[in-house]
């Protein structure tokens, strides 16, 4: 056994960043600082996503998370893989369902609708409510692989009580994934259906 | 912000085994050894589920992974997702598909088919083959959510070119999983479809 342990760890831009003073109080606000994060971190050499989870009722921000597949050099690394991971660490849980101390539950919001992934990080998660900015369809037009979702997928999370809200600052999110692209940014999964098999490698 | 790292450490006993001085040279010795770790990872106190990372051509053991959510209080760490971020970080990798060191890839082999979030890490990682033992029923007959994986999700990863075996060692599988429950082991993702919506906390 070479390596027994990983590490995952916020970037200093989002550990020193203005949101964990602000609060969030509407939809669209928490949708807005998902959208605000996925641009920041492309600037960071990030991958074009960003997400937070947020305490419903405060709207009190718990966890961020962005793309960190290439930075990190682990696949897992999602925006939302990464807000779920630190909003349990934080709040020491692996169950992020309403319960005495969160009578509202959390919420997460994504800078695009969640891959397959991700989708079944939030039934994992317990998480439910998720708002979305950009489209499955949007990324897979960047060039991104979101892996088998589909509208039977979004009616099961409804059959589990969790609310989703989808294309919430839509516009905004869509020119974030296009603007990555159009400058080279590397796309880490490939559409091997589009006959583009590798990633883009060092 | 109060944490901004996560560790995610294999357990002594994974790291002790004697599976890392094996190879694996078939399909059933692959799930063999997932299924084995399953049974294992119960006894210390984990969740009934396995998973093995292969290099295809030498049969060598890459990485192995255990259900460690209630163990290390991450939703996330489920067998197949520790063992693609264990192999990823052994190879310094993000991207698992075949290349110039593997040419004929790695295999991933899993005590039981891969839930929602499993099935997309498949995608996001490049894995091109997929050993299972226990089916998706199996699971939710345990009583775990296993998220939305449907006939057309198994369909899209074959359009992907990834091979997928289903049914291997099933019987010896899912005992495991029903000896599980039968012993009053955790159910961490309840099925809120049958109305049950808390997990068995402390």
């Amino acid at each position: 056994m070479e390596r027994s342990k990983i590490e995952i760890t916020y970037p200093d831009w989002l550990i020193k960043g203005p949101w964990w003073s602000s609060r969030f109080g509407t939809d669209a606000d928490k949708v807005d600082l998902a959208v605000q994060l996925a641009r920041t971190n492309i600037e960071h050499k990030g991958g074009p996503f960003g997400a937070g989870i947020f305490d419903n009722a405060s709207g009190e921000l718990l966890a961020v998370g962005t793309n960190l597949v290439v930075n990190q050099c682990n696949s897992v690394l999602h925006a939302e893989i990464m807000a779920i991971m630190m909003a349990e660490s934080r709040l020491g849980a692996y169950w992020l369902a309403r319960n005495a101390e969160r009578p509202q539950g959390v919420v997460l919001a994504c800078s695009c609708e969640p891959c397959c992934m991700c989708v079944g990080a939030v039934v994992a998660s317990g998480i439910e409510q998720v708002l979305c900015a950009a489209t499955n369809s949007d990324a897979q037009a960047a060039g991104f692989d979101e892996g088998p979702v589909f509208d039977e997928s979004w009616a099961y999370l409804e059959r589990l009580g969790i609310r989703v809200v989808r294309g919430i600052h839509r516009a905004l999110a869509a020119d974030v994934l296009s603007d990555y692209r159009a400058s080279g940014g590397r796309i880490y999964i490939p559409n091997r259906r589009a006959g583009n098999d590798r990633p883009d490698l060092d």
